[in-house]
């Protein structure tokens, strides 16, 4: 909106940029909607919040000292993949004084990942998106099997052959009345999957997420809640996992589909939201798909199953006479 | 050949477009030969004909909605990969009445998938082929060990790790004799190799597969002949499982390979012919190798040797001063 | 150095460019440095010194017959691929005499790969460098396990899941003291790093190495050992299994990409030369990443850890000011 704007343009640059690169998370270049989002990640803990300040400012200043074009760092766009690093390897492996050198390690990498593959990418006017953030969290967190002075954390699971996964979901809520207890389990489930886009299992943060997005673009937001609710109920429909579902875990994907099929990358027309409902759904099963490509290294999907499916429909747009750019 | 492609423009313009989405199968695109290939499909199982019938239907339908370029919708590109969606989730899946809408959302993604990889290709003047059947059917596939809703069938192998499928061969025939019976084994399977790129182990399929290339070209049959029995000769010299060997599961990709280098992409000459075997040959090594990648996650190889193969030789012609286009 | 180049240019085209193809394995366009090399392969071992001669001459004659460009032959770009496959092959797989049938095939892919890689790559300007050799060797050693014909040997280890690889390290020796010892250990561990690039577990090797590509470059040698010193210190950093450390295994992969960042393929500055350091460094943890990636399917990491850091810097130069091309 144009007031926050205004103010996003007022604050002294270095802020800025680093605002900037937390609103980016969720496409939005304005450091009010970055701040905010930055105030949501220390209120869901101050690890993740300043294992998140960490990555964002030692990316950018990465970008800064490898000489990248100055107009995308100020956009923040070397900015999101840090934002992501940080809190992930906080949450996924062990705390100790030497991850928070891994942590500036793996910011630094990840945005030599994004000008890689913007570079590969130009040519097709594709964005890398979060790939970076995940290409390097995977290599950093499968790495440490390898290293005494690291240990992964007790979120990720150990590796297994899929075949081990089945029938480990147990129903622990009955979604499907029109109960008090039905309507609160949407409620949270759909609040923590825009929240788990940047890891926070909390609903407050979901919601100061959603507030922050809505400063830039109420279609954005509406776009990221219709994401988080195709990610509750397909999954529902579907029979995975209630656990999963309940804690957003299915839904933190499809929120960032729709956002950036149905209003980012994308003419914002009434054919776009339908084809970012389609990509939605399809992001469900490319995530069920990849977390058990996944299970024998444990590995978690994080958001390449958003990457992906978004490369494959902005890729086909190029083609179709609808919604080519 | 003249008369069928007379017949083919003759046919009312829907009917030949899905004709010619099961004909690009065997890269034909050729209303006869595509009908005769569907016919062979119901022929080797009603169920397998119904799916290839909603699989083509459905990827094809959804390439107009979504826009994409009416001359290649029409050449039957956007229905051969929804053609083999269909009948491999039928052969890998639990059947399901849930199952045909599961289809139907597969068949729509490998017409996404098309799309993005013919806009990824394009600057090389590359295929996609069957890419995005088999990469949608992966992700469908190992997609359902997360969904109560679906199971795998008894046809897919449970995951194991590559050095517990040691000594699974058994010798069952002897290929290596003049024997009445070495000859018919040699040409079951090598009939059974043209009808394993539709999933049909049948002989019967398999020669009417044939008959319908015969009807588009004399010199694709020849390459689709010469690559099953590539695909028979080879494995035995390597000392492959002899039970694969028998159903053709060995052959339905070098015969693909030889069909596009030999006949489709480059020029029909000799030379072509030679690298046509050297792919063909090189396929059954590529087969090998990505059959045991995949098993820690128990998925079938598909086509994908076929689509590696190839694309490593047509990506190769572009520098040659022989095969370049 | 001058008189090297007068030296290659004398020696008969045909041997020339064998000598060259065993010199690009170190980014050496140089026959008198190719030589020294092959001499040093034989030290190592008589079979893996005509592995990688049989490797080299299928790789380049494989060239001529595909028609592929002469300068690009001539230069050696065809037959460091080769050179890898041969030794590798008989390094990881048991010796047997239609082993030497399989490295000459996987010779002629190798070269087929490139190409293909080549074509892909050159709307970047981006080397290929060992991947060919790589994807051939990785799916030549997997596919064996289809195969009686062919068995792995001692030095693969079996296929596990990677939370079994834990604590499998062991201290063997102490880097960290002043002991003489230590040193010993030091240098044996950086010579054998170098040594490593071709499979030799062996001093001498790594020492007659760093002597050819010193011919060629003294850069280029300055950046292969401060590669080799970057492979023993990290990893010893981060607790890496030491008996790993000792023999050079870590070493190899830095060493490659050093020099590619550091001299080979950016203008040679400091500012390069500090880049490459960062890029050494990254290379240890994508190394330990992909061993883990690969270890439910019993492949070594070979040169691939060295291909992927390269890729993503030298993507990342063509968007920065400072080295950009």
């Amino acid at each position: 909106m144009d007031w926050s704007l205004s103010i996003d343009k007022a604050i002294p640059k270095p802020l800025r940029v680093i605002f900037r690169g937390v609103g980016q998370v969720f496409f939005c270049c304005n450091a009010v909607t970055g701040f905010i989002f930055l105030i949501a990640l220390y209120v869901g803990g101050i690890t993740a919040g300043l294992a998140a300040t960490v990555g964002v400012v030692s990316s950018t200043i990465a970008a800064y000292l490898l000489g990248f074009p100055e107009d995308e760092i100020d956009a923040g766009l070397y900015g999101f993949n840090g934002t992501l690093v940080g809190p992930c390897l906080f949450l996924f492996l062990e705390h100790t004084p030497q991850l928070w050198l891994y942590v500036v390690l793996a910011s630094v990498l990840s945005t030599v990942v994004l000008a890689a593959l913007m570079r590969i990418l130009q040519p097709y006017n594709i964005p890398a998106s979060t790939s970076p953030f995940v290409l390097t969290c995977w290599m950093f967190m499968v790495a440490v099997y390898s290293f005494d002075g690291f240990s992964r954390g007790p979120v990720l699971p150990a590796p297994v052959i899929p075949a081990d996964i089945a029938t480990a979901a147990v129903v622990t809520t009955e979604f499907a009345s029109l109960s008090k207890d039905a309507i609160e389990a949407w409620y949270t489930a759909i609040a923590k999957g825009i929240g788990e886009v940047m890891f926070a299992d909390s609903v407050i943060v979901g919601i100061l997420f959603l507030a922050g997005i809505a400063i830039t673009s109420l279609r954005g937001a509406l776009m990221a809640v219709l994401g988080a609710i195709v990610g509750v109920a397909i999954p529902i429909w579907l029979g995975a996992d209630k656990t999963l579902i309940e804690m957003g875990l299915y839904a933190f994907n499809p929120v960032l589909t729709m956002m950036a099929v149905g209003w980012v990358f994308l003419k914002p027309t009434t054919g776009s939201a339908l084809l970012a409902l389609l990509a939605g759904i399809l992001t469900i099963i490319c995530q069920a798909g990849l977390a058990n490509f996944l299970a024998p290294i444990g590995l978690p999907t994080l958001t390449f199953p958003f990457v992906l499916t978004m490369w494959m429909f902005l890729f086909a747009a190029g083609k179709s006479k609808y919604w080519g750019n």
